[in-house]
C-alpha cells in the first residue's frame, strides 16, 4: 500500500509540474496579505493535485497552502500540499523552488515528495523504505545524511534572517541565529525546502527555518528521517511536528542538540 | 570590434560550460586556505578559457580566480575570469552558480558575460549596446533594471551575512546589514553573482556583497550599468570599481544612495 501511495504522490508531482513549468519566468506575481508572493502557478498546480486526489482517493482529506483544509491533527488520511514552496525564488525566475507533497496517516507523515521541476530533481521517501533522489534521466539512488557530529565542522544553512535576533519578530522568541553563524564551519542562506532536501542527501549538515506551515513541513519529515536524520521544531519537539511553527533538520542527534542550544542562547 | 569581443566572450563561456557541466553533482570538493571550496571544474574551466584566449588574442592579459594574473589596474587589454562563481552552490549540487567573464580596456570593463550553465541562462553586455539575457533555446531579449526608487518598496538581497554587523569581521568595517533588512519591502539572501544578474534584469531592485574580488566584479559592471543601473563599492566609490573589496548594485541613484546610508549606520 505504502509504495502505491508513494507512486501516486510522484504522479501528483508530475501533474503539478505540468502547470508550473509553462508559467516559470513569465507569470504574473500577486501579493498576499502577509507580503509574500502568489502566482497562477501556485493556484493552478494545487487545484490540479486536488482534482487528481479527489478522483482517485475520494475519502482522503487535503490541506493545501492556497486553498485551505484541516487546521490541526486529524486521524483521517490527509494529503498536505505546497504547490510552489519558494514562490519568492519562482517569482524572480530562479529554479530553486519545489513542489511539496506529504501524506499522513493518524497524524504521522508516511510519504514525502520534494520535487524540483526546474532543477529536474526529486527527493522522496516512504516510511521504512529509505530516502531516494532521482535526477531527470537517471536512475534513483538511495541517499543518507552526513556523518558530521560537531557544529564547528558543520555546513549549516538557514532560510532567512527573519525572524531571529538579526531581524526580531514583533512578539515571540528571537532565535539566536547570529550566535549560530560564527560557530559553524560554513554557513549559507539556502532557500526554503531546498536546504532540507540537501540535509537529506548529506550535502549539508543542518538546516534552520524559523517560519513554517504544515504544508512546508509534512513532505520534509519522511525524507530527512528516512535518510537517517532528525527533525524537530526549534525547541526540540518532535510530537505533532507537522503543526509546529518552525523546523530544524539535521544529520544526527548530537549535532541537532548543539544547534538547539546555540539557537536558545545557551551554546 | 566590441561586438567581436562580446561574441568571443560568449564562446569562452561555452568552452567553460563543457568542462563544468560533466562535473556538476559528481566532482570532488577541496578546501582553499580561506575555507572556501574549489573543484576540478573551477580549475579546468579556467585553464580552457586561458588556452582559448592565448590562441586567439595572444597579446591580451588574463586574471583568473584559480591561476592568478595582474593584481591591480593595467592599461593593457585584460580578461578577468571566474570559472565558477558560487562554488559553494556548485559543490552541494545547486544550479545557482555562474561563469563570469569580464573584458577591460584601459582599466574599464567593456564587456561582461554572466553565464549560468546549469540554469541555461546568460546575461551579457557590451558598453553602449545594452544588457541582454538569453535563455537556452530562446531568442535574446534586452533587459532593464526596475523602476523602484524607494527602499521601503524595494526587493533587496545580500549574498551572505558575513562580514556585516551580524557576523562581524576581525578587522575593518561592519556594514549595518541588520539595519537594512527591516527597511526593505522584501529581503532575501541570494547567492553570489546571481543576485546582481537579477538586478540587471529588473527582477530585484538591489544587491549587496561585502566580499568581492576582481573576478567577482568585472563581468557584473557592464551588465548592471548597461541595464540602466548603478554599481559602486559599499562606500559609494565607482572609480577603479573592479579592484574594490565589495559591491552594491542597484536600479538607480536614488535607491543606491538610501542603501549606502543605511549600511553606513546613517539611515
Amino acid at each position: 500500500m505504502k509504495n502505491e501511495i508513494l507512486e501516486f504522490a510522484l504522479a501528483l508531482a508530475d501533474a503539478a509540474e505540468a502547470e508550473i513549468m509553462p508559467r516559470f519566468r513569465s507569470c504574473t506575481v500577486n501579493w498576499k496579505p502577509d507580503g509574500s508572493e502568489v502566482t497562477d502557478a501556485d493556484r493552478r498546480a494545487e487545484e490540479v493535485m486536488r482534482e487528481v486526489i479527489a478522483r482517485r482517493l475520494p475519502g482522503h482529506l487535503v490541506l493545501g497552502e492556497e486553498h485551505g483544509g484541516p487546521q490541526g491533527p486529524t486521524a483521517d488520511p490527509l494529503w498536505i500540499l505546497d504547490p510552489v514552496d519558494g514562490t519568492a525564488s519562482f517569482a524572480v525566475g530562479l529554479p530553486i523552488f519545489g513542489t511539496l507533497i506529504g501524506y499522513l496517516e493518524r497524524g504521522e507523515p508516511q510519504v514525502g515528495v520534494i520535487h524540483f521541476p526546474a532543477m529536474g530533481e526529486t527527493v522522496y521517501a516512504a516510511k521504512g523504505s529509505g530516502c531516494w533522489v532521482r535526477v531527470r534521466g537517471e536512475n534513483a539512488k538511495q541517499v543518507k545524511v552526513s556523518a558530521t557530529t560537531e557544529l564547528r565542522q558543520a555546513f549549516v544553512s538557514a532560510c532567512s534572517a527573519s525572524p531571529s535576533d538579526i531581524d526580531p519578530p514583533k512578539s515571540g522568541p528571537a532565535y539566536k541565529l547570529s550566535a549560530l553563524i560564527p560557530k559553524t564551519r560554513r554557513f549559507r542562506f539556502i532557500s526554503d525546502c531546498v536546504q532540507h532536501a540537501l540535509v537529506a542527501q548529506g550535502r549539508i549538515d543542518a538546516a534552520v527555518d524559523a517560519v513554517m506551515n504544515p504544508w512546508d513541513i509534512a513532505a520534509l519529515v519522511p525524507c530527512v528521517e528516512e535518510a537517517g536524520g532528525v527533525v524537530t521544531d526549534l525547541e526540540g519537539i518532535r510530537e505533532n511536528i507537522v503543526w509546529r511553527p518552525n523546523l530544524l533538520s539535521s544529520s544526527n542527534p548530537a549535532l541537532h542538540k548543539q544547534i538547539l542550544k546555540v539557537l536558545a542562547g545557551q551554546g
